[in-house]
């Protein structure tokens, strides 16, 4: 049901391995480096912040940032920012909303929006947003769930189910949304409680032209000029809700050189993958991906030049696919790069040599092999995975599947159809937001052709898919043939445990029923590759927990982690490249680009021009580490003072999946103060701002 | 050397296997349907023209349009226009010439340009016309090359042998350039003969806003209203050419139903390539090329957004490459039908049991089996690909196999440097066209990354290649460090047969010496597999001739053919789709785009509207088999007027690279009338005007 993250990496991307765990890897510098990691809130880095920066977190301050912190289930991480239920985020975040939010007549994502009253915020169709509120090791229950003589698939089952029940015992005693965790690639599982937001309302947005001011050219670019924010409010029992933990917004500008810390959900980083994973994603998974991303990127282009309508309802998926082509482009890169991988063979091959002369540790080293072999049956796999993630055809399946899970105890079934995830799944399922059946057919059209050239013309699969029609015009017949757009009819066919479902002859529903005996299969041996991964990464923990210390953060994993870093220029082909950016820069910016689009602002920024104080912060760089799912997160100062919103990386840190690497790779966020001012001053957001100074 | 080809298909992409012949193939109606053919002009269907049109062409009628009609050697067709040198074709085959000749002060291919005098005629710096003069049936010479008991690699080296020797037998005796080609995938060996035009110079191009109105939205798009039409003049001895045969212009308009004929040069079909060969071309190769194409256009969009003069310099390349998916994702999409290929497959079927009842034929079997296993072997060849091909990269892999190819006899080089070919190699290798170091090295960055996810990323010969750099390092190294810009450097080093490269230390040169072993090692092994289908597919033709007559034509070969059909609407979704388009209906088109690029008449249409005749028939659609490589073809009258210029297919013809069907598909035409009335009233070109009435 979940669509595409709007993050610069699809944090939720539900096929992902999350696996290693990181340490100053590169090899090239000593072990950790000055601001590296992603931290957890219930084990920072207090030592080593107290070393680097004389700061030690309090666990009040801890406590404060994590509650103040907001994690968009959509893909992207936020704040609360007043006692009044005000939720700050993206623009590129926010962006999902309001593309659902908007018609042919408003075009919300384009053009902005300022609620002027409460009366006036735009009720979101189908967003969650989630306050951490504790967190529990459940290692030890976890791990006892599995014995050594359990197969692969066996040990995936009960790891499972153990994780459902305990996730159904904490949801049934707290009442919170609970997430058991797996850390350091199957080290260590934590249990996550959460509140849960679902009524959640727009409030402020500025135009598209200036929060994403340079467009795709200039993303992941810097210096830049975005004022990449916007505005919701959380609502309970229909009123704003109540917030004890929130931001108060710094009253100063950012000084050079100065701490900052990031609150966000980090979505994965492979910064220990041992080198035959690395070398997988390079060669196999990487260049596949982007091959699949190019595509639909030119897709999405044909079906957008056809009409203004047309683009406006592919805008946002195009955006997403661009980011991400982008991001992987990246990494990819980095991955080619001879001299990175080299250094990563010669860590792997110390830290064996060392394992080697450790009785103890010596038959860990099988892990390595193991992981490998993993990687080449990942390979194989590859090709013959089926994907038709359109919005209508994942209702389908997520109804058809529904339905038979839900014949098997919570703690058995696939994991996203437990009972404590439930209630996010039927807001996914029955969301009312908009779908347009003329991009989902061509979307179908093309994920049919793609399935073809992957499982080859021949495949009898394939052949009972298309029925004897080709890809486009099969998808012509499926989509225009399908009620699964009308959320009644959802509603209708997923009451009394989907009986309907039998004789139901929706040519969706009938696809997904053809389909979901060989996507099982294909998810079992998945399931059961993840998991001896996780047994064998557990493995290669230990022997580096052994061999060099425990105190490390884990791999990312779309939870909440504190980073934290200064503010700092950089240096890019022998110039200096300042820490950041001025409100005044962008109308330079602008003219140097001859105010051609995608450099040009909006009509409000010319119109209230001598309104804004030119020498105000617009965009900063900060060396904290982050990565996608990132985008969103509060930067705060020691003070925990609001200074800016984190939106980008710069081109430098894409490889950051891998690797941290300060010496060019920086953080990009929107400062404080630039959002301030615009509502001030261009926006006329005075509501607004009164409640940010309450 | 040679640099992309601007027609719909890559017509002369070195690489591709030419093979198969044509029939009436789909098998859903008689062998050969009524319009069909790519027709030999030494073997007219005379019979079946004047059966089916009532029309008998005379010897003089054929010899008078086979040398009206003119070959582009970049890629696409042409004919004489008047008897003072004149060419007409389109804007699209000759913007690679319009684009050479640009610079950031003059962009000929945006603006248009219109010489008021002969001495305004601007030189292209390396086109070579081509027209042809005499065909020869050398067929037994040839075959009798090649025995039974040499193994494909020693007959491919005999084959080409033996072609060497007869091209340069022909040269020497007559002159003209002397091409061996070999038709129905290896049946059949014709000597064509050529008079070659190497000094050709611009008149009149429309500006590129009404030569491809509709742009890339609407390529391949009917109804239409595009100007793709330019004229380029023929020299020698710095005076215009005399030209005996010309066409003269039609002075009415064309009729709903009126038989027409196109005289151009096809570039590639494979109608009767086997259902073995279409699956590959289907599962591996079409799938392969594709991810290349959509690749290079987001590269290149990627590289053009970043500022206008970038957009100018990748604007002819980015063309390319789109009109490339777009034809290909066509074809794939045909291929993709289970309908189409569940019809060939008992075409297959039928033939082969009817051999199998004929004790001569039963072991003509065989071919079958031969082309399936080569299939096979072709799928295994392709990701060891080695592909660099950058202007500058060919020119150092061109001196390099130039310098070792030139101590051999010409009979026993590689094809493209026997002697017969020197001069057109040349023109090529020594063209004085701008290369833009920027955009060589974005493309040569790209193609070391294919390179590593092709082979991946522990290939040795890799990393020789990249020398410990990634691949946009080890680019921006190779392409700044080069020399091979410089048109004279390249002399220097083609001089004294090629003894200053052993020494030679530009970075590209020992790059190209490098790759040039294992590079050649896989040449080898495709001719020897192109070897092998030519002798496979001769028995298959001898098959088909023996059981079904041998009234057909071959598979195109980017060498001159006859076409013919008539002026035809068609339907549409339930529509009828008109005949033809008016020149007032662009102004109603661009309406109805509310003036949006690409839908924006640039502003010489608006200043002269009122001049222009709006009856005047703009394109026209019309039965004519033709494919890519047609693109500037003449079309004419049964009288040998010029009525229109072939410039596009309709979106539903893509897939006639492997069947003919005139349901649907239609040859589209710019009309002869609308370039007159273009010239005069818009243009003010009646020095060209006076020029077609003489």
């Amino acid at each position: 049901m979940k669509r595409t993250a709007r993050m610069w990496v699809r944090a939720m991307a539900t096929t992902v391995v999350v696996f290693g765990f990181g340490f100053g890897v590169t090899g090239l510098r000593p072990a950790l480096l000055a601001d590296e990691g992603m931290w957890l809130f219930n084990d920072l880095p207090t030592d080593h912040l107290q070393t680097k920066h004389g700061f030690t977190p309090t666990p009040a301050w801890a406590e404060h940032l994590m509650k103040a912190s907001v994690r968009f289930n959509s893909g992207g991480s936020a704040s609360f920012i007043s006692s009044t239920g005000l939720v700050l985020t993206n623009h590129h975040v926010g962006a999902d909303t309001l593309y659902k939010i908007s018609t042919p007549e408003h075009n919300y994502y384009r053009d902005g929006f300022c609620a002027p009253t409460y009366a006036d915020e735009i009720k979101a169709p189908d967003l969650e947003l989630n306050q951490l509120m504790s967190i529990e090791d459940v290692t030890s229950r976890v791990k006892a769930a599995v014995t050594a003589t359990m197969s692969p698939g066996e040990a995936a089952v009960a790891r499972r189910a153990v994780m459902a029940e305990i996730e159904k015992e904490s949801q049934d005693s707290t009442g919170f949304r609970s997430d058991v965790v797996t850390l350091y690639g199957g080290g260590r599982y934590h249990l996550y409680r959460y509140k849960k937001y679902t009524d959640v309302r727009l409030v402020w947005a500025p135009e598209a032209d200036i929060a994403f001011f340079g467009g795709d050219a200039d993303n992941f670019e810097y210096p830049r000029y975005d004022l990449d924010a916007c505005i919701f409010r959380v609502y309970e029992d229909d009123r704003p809700a109540q917030i004890e933990h929130f931001l108060k917004w710094s009253e100063r500008g950012l000084q050079d050189g100065e701490l900052v810390f990031v609150s966000g959900n980090p979505g994965r980083t492979s910064r220990l993958a041992t080198v035959a994973a690395l070398k997988y994603q390079r060669d196999v998974r990487l260049p596949y991906l982007l091959n699949f991303i190019r595509r639909r990127e030119i897709l999405l282009q044909q079906f957008s030049q056809r009409s203004p309508e047309n683009e406006r309802r592919a805008h946002d998926d195009l955006f997403g696919v661009q980011n991400s082509r982008k991001v992987r482009t990246g990494m990819l890169q980095g991955l080619q790069d001879p001299q990175f991988m080299a250094a990563k063979e010669a860590a792997e091959q110390k830290l064996l040599d060392t394992i080697a002369q450790d009785p103890q540790l010596r038959g860990h080293a099988q892990a390595w092999e193991t992981i490998a072999r993993l990687q080449q049956r990942q390979a194989e796999l590859i090709p013959q995975g089926i994907s038709l993630n359109t919005t209508l055809f994942q209702v389908a399946q997520t109804l058809v599947r529904m339905a038979i899970e839900d014949q098997k105890p919570s703690a058995q079934r696939l994991r996203e159809y437990r009972d404590s995830a439930r209630e996010s799944l039927l807001q996914q399922l029955f969301s009312p937001a908009p779908v347009y059946k003329d991009l989902e057919q061509v979307i179908l059209g093309d994920l049919l052709a793609f399935l073809a050239e992957q499982r080859g013309g021949d495949d009898p699969l394939l052949q009972q898919i298309l029925a004897g029609k080709s890809p486009r015009a099969r998808a012509a017949e499926l989509v225009q043939g399908t009620r699964l757009d009308d959320v009644q009819f959802r509603r209708d066919l997923a009451a009394n445990g989907g009986t309907l479902l039998e004789s139901c002859d929706d040519p969706l529903i009938q696809l997904a029923q053809l389909i979901d005996p060989e996507s099982r299969r294909l998810r079992e041996e998945q399931d059961a590759i993840e998991e001896e991964e996780r047994q064998a990464y557990a493995q290669i923990a230990e022997a580096v927990f052994a061999t060099q210390g425990t105190s490390t953060y884990p791999d990312a994993t779309f939870t909440l982690r504190l980073a934290f870093g200064v503010v700092k220029g950089y240096e890019q082909d022998g110039q200096p490249i300042p820490p950041w950016t001025t409100l005044g820069g962008v109308f330079d910016y602008e003219q140097l680009h001859a105010a051609t689009p995608p450099w040009k602002l909006p009509a409000s920024w010319h119109r209230h021009r001598d309104r804004l104080d030119p020498e105000t912060q617009f965009n900063f760089v900060c060396t904290a580490d982050i990565i996608g799912g990132n985008s969103g997160s509060p930067v705060v100062n020691r003070e925990l003072e609001l200074v800016g919103v984190i939106f980008d990386g710069n081109i430098q840190s894409l490889p950051s999946d891998y690797r941290y690497d300060d010496r060019q790779d920086r953080a990009v966020s929107v400062s404080a103060q630039a959002i301030r001012e615009a509502l001030q001053k261009i926006y006329g957001a005075d509501r607004i701002v009164a409640e940010l100074d309450q």
